[in-house]
């Protein structure tokens, strides 16, 4: 594809520097930029600009935000005794949106995976512990992705957080509400009958 | 979705207002961005900023171009008596990839569609009149999408063009190569039968 302006296909690059979108979407969304008016395509550029200067990481919890304690950690009405580990900002979005969470977060940053050169050093783990050394902390739940990068990275955090006198859990795994039975894997399947619970009316 | 930060808010709402990308989607890439360093975002920002600034249209034939005639209009090498009317320049990528047009282009910048609002003033057609008076032309080739907006602008054009001595063609429509038969609609497979050709050995 030989584009002919090297201006735009500089603006392709970049645009298709994001992860998921190929050269021909971002040729698509890059013509449609063009057609803009340089004040509109000015507030595109500079949201990104200032979302760089201004958006830091919560000094408590670690997820974005604007100012040094998020809103979540600064809102007195939530209970910080409970901290939810999660992997990232999406994690805290999709369980905020469940409205049945009343706790605190701690926002990893990603998790333990040695393929993509992940280590623990790489990841907010240490406040995590500081935060559990501070003795109000009553339950720790582990959030992470139900795969073995989540796994490795939920054993890690266990034995950091054993010695501590709080209790550690994990989110329940299963067959999703709505899903039918047999198209469920094995793994969940099994797994879902050896933790099946008491039937509730 | 409540978003922890306005900033990141702003980002989102900017990239989703692109074409096809979602608040989910577009906080994805924003998270992605937030990860590069102050100086990639700020290459990232100016790519748009540069483009609308410096990218201009061929006073020739319509399509982008950093100069002001572009380098297919400018090169003494392209036959400059055969022009193909296509809607945008990602079509011009397209018929330039196959290799095997060697005339020059003309890019409407879209096609009449009452629906969208768009008629024959919004776009670039003055200029084919003038390009077509100007008595050098020998073919002009019809090149816009299949569509019944493609079909009308190809009539609207048509019916100011005819006055010259310019023979006026269309792409043939037909049975995609390496199709099955089987598979090509009603109103393909009819016209490709009628507009039967002599068989090739």
């Amino acid at each position: 594809m030989k584009i002919p302006s090297k201006y735009i296909e500089n603006a392709v690059d970049q645009i298709s520097s994001l992860p998921g979108i190929g050269k021909r979407t971002a040729l698509r969304l890059v013509l449609q930029l063009m057609s803009r008016s340089k004040e509109e395509i000015e507030d595109f550029s500079n949201a990104f600009i200032l979302m760089k200067e201004h958006v830091k990481k919560c000094s408590t919890c670690g997820n974005v935000s604007d100012i040094e304690v998020c809103i979540i950690c600064s809102n007195i009405a939530r209970d910080n005794t409970l901290i939810c580990v999660v992997e990232d900002v999406r994690d805290v979005l999709a369980i905020e949106a469940t409205e049945s969470y009343n706790g605190v977060y701690h926002v990893l940053g990603g998790i333990i995976s040695p393929m993509d050169g992940i280590g623990p050093n790489d990841l907010n783990i240490p406040s995590l512990i500081d935060r559990a050394q501070q003795g109000s902390v009553k339950e720790i739940i582990f959030a992470l992705s139900a795969t073995m990068e989540g796994d490795t990275t939920n054993f890690f955090l266990y034995r950091k957080l054993r010695a501590f006198e709080i209790s550690i859990s994990t989110l329940s795994r299963g067959v999703s509400v709505g899903a039918e039975l047999q198209y469920a894997d094995e793994i969940t399947l099994s797994r879902s009958l050896i933790n099946r619970q008491p039937f509730e009316v």
